[in-house]
């Protein structure tokens, strides 16, 4: 991608991104930095009221600052001009030509992606991946976010539904997952796994779970992977070891990728990854013991992402200024 | 790619397919049809060895044609530019720069490619892939060769060592594998783990393994995934739903390329791709069965290749024949 050196040093792009709960919003740069943010509520099922909190973010947002295009990222399936939603878990979007819509209401050129190939775009153009030609990225949360980069691309697929990795089968007949699955990786490797078996060992009245009922003050059914990310960072003990559990799981998925995409690096972000290294040094152990072809071959290194939780919303600005301007 | 027309019409190509027993050449127009064609034995592990088998068969061959440039595909992995090979399992090159030593000998332009990619190049050419943005092939041999196509280029991953399918973790503790791993996709979806589960049955002294131990006059090392393949083909019922238990993997295996890549198609070759819907029927029910997203996105077809065993040397000899004219 080459942007014409003058809008690349002038142009503005706000970037949305569209959690389960909040609605994030920028105006990006064209060097990645954000200058201005909004935050709202993601409010519920109903389409047209996501297009007005978007509005109303838009207006806030360009009132100070001339911008050329609107970039949204959110969880869910966009086909592959970026122009319809096909599915989103947390929105009411089903087959819904977002794109055209709010073209019509913002009088701007709008891009929409999938949350995870936002944030990739950004570790790409302004993170941990600048420079790689083949770049995998993964968002760890809750569950499993994936994308793909290749040659300065993101490869969305056929269909656009390409990079859910997360939803590879990896212990067949295993902990059932929310997509109709048994055994998906994301049931292994993310926040969701580690608040589901620090759960499960607190409802055994396990001698380990003491730190984190303490933490949630009693209540079970409130531990989740932050709780247990942050009490690791602290340095429970018990935390770790779940963290190097989820890391093993982590690694070995990370090796099957490798198998069949060899990319030449691969970006750990999402809120899991604030575990830093407690997370990354058991994953890269299990990357190189299970990498295929280990000692024929060079090992991709496991970088963790540099844009922080930002990473979406500075990708999908500047997506729609590549898109504007390609 | 585009061919230019005069070239496209005229050009010869040979294809060389290096397997573990045979090299077999031939040459090949730019129809993809083979006007000649030579066998030998493969050679032992002197790489000079396989070097003059090559410089025989392409001097045999190129008597009677006007032959433009050779493509050489074989098992193993290639750097991304096609000039090395890294690592191959027949034969004795490492590191060997065997594209440099071949074009001195020949006196033509050379390209080296995995057999998997050569095959696939073949099958998107002239075979079951023609048309298709997004390919992932699949070469059922042995083992499990893989291929992806994205916008009509082979995508080689990185290191040039991407589509090792067969090696991505699908049991975690599983059968061992080759390559070191354990539970490798390739033990539970290729002619060897079909022999393999035949052979623990006739050594159980299973009454369902009297057909494969007929056949191979009671020995019961020699029952093959071969052997239960002809045995199915004519009815044997235990033959048939040992493929369908390999079938089951295969299906598995593929939904989670799906999750993953999304391609537009698989294609499925090799030998065990003989079988034919007694494999590709219990395979697509996997398929379905374990798409993630199913309902909410297109199924992609899963289809036997078309050029049966000559795909590697057809394709081989089209791809040396786009990379002399590109």
């Amino acid at each position: 991608m080459r942007l014409p050196s003058r809008l690349a040093r002038r142009g503005l792009a706000i970037g949305i991104d569209i959690g389960g709960t909040k609605v994030a919003a920028g105006v990006v740069n064209s060097e990645g930095v954000i200058l201005a943010e909004e935050i709202r509520d993601t409010p519920g099922h109903d389409p047209r009221e996501v297009e007005r909190v978007i509005v109303s973010l838009v207006q806030a947002l360009s009132a100070e600052h001339r911008v050329l295009s609107v970039g949204i990222g959110a969880a869910g399936w966009m086909d592959r001009s970026g122009s319809t939603v096909l599915f989103s878990p947390h929105l009411a979007w089903r087959n819904e030509p977002v794109r055209t819509n709010l073209e019509k209401l913002l009088h701007r050129r709008v891009t929409l992606a999938n949350d995870a190939d936002a944030a990739a775009w950004g570790e790409f153009r302004f993170g941990a991946g600048v420079g790689q030609d083949r770049l995998v990225c993964i968002t760890l949360g809750t569950g499993i976010g994936g994308a793909i980069m290749i040659d300065g691309r993101l490869e969305r697929g056929n269909w656009g539904v390409a990079g859910e990795f997360g939803h590879q089968v990896i212990v067949p007949q295993g902990h059932r997952c929310e997509c109709g699955n048994r055994g998906c990786w994301e049931q292994y490797a993310s926040g969701n796994a580690l608040g589901r078996e620090a759960r499960e060992l607190a409802r055994a009245n396990s001698p380990v779970a003491q730190e984190w009922l303490r933490a949630v003050g009693g209540q079970t059914e409130q531990i989740t992977g932050a709780v247990v990310t942050a009490l690791a960072r602290q340095g429970d003990t018990a935390s770790i070891s779940l963290l190097e559990d989820v890391g093993e799981w982590l690694g070995l998925g990370l090796a099957n990728l490798a198998a069949a995409l060899d990319p030449g690096m691969f970006v750990i972000g999402g809120g899991l990854s604030e575990a830093g290294r407690l997370l990354l040094d058991p994953a890269r152990s299990a990357f190189n013991r299970n990498l295929t072809g280990r000692g024929f071959r060079p090992a991709a290194p496991i970088e963790l992402a540099a844009l922080g939780p930002k990473a979406g919303l500075i990708g999908a600005a500047d997506l729609s200024r590549a898109a504007a301007w390609r």
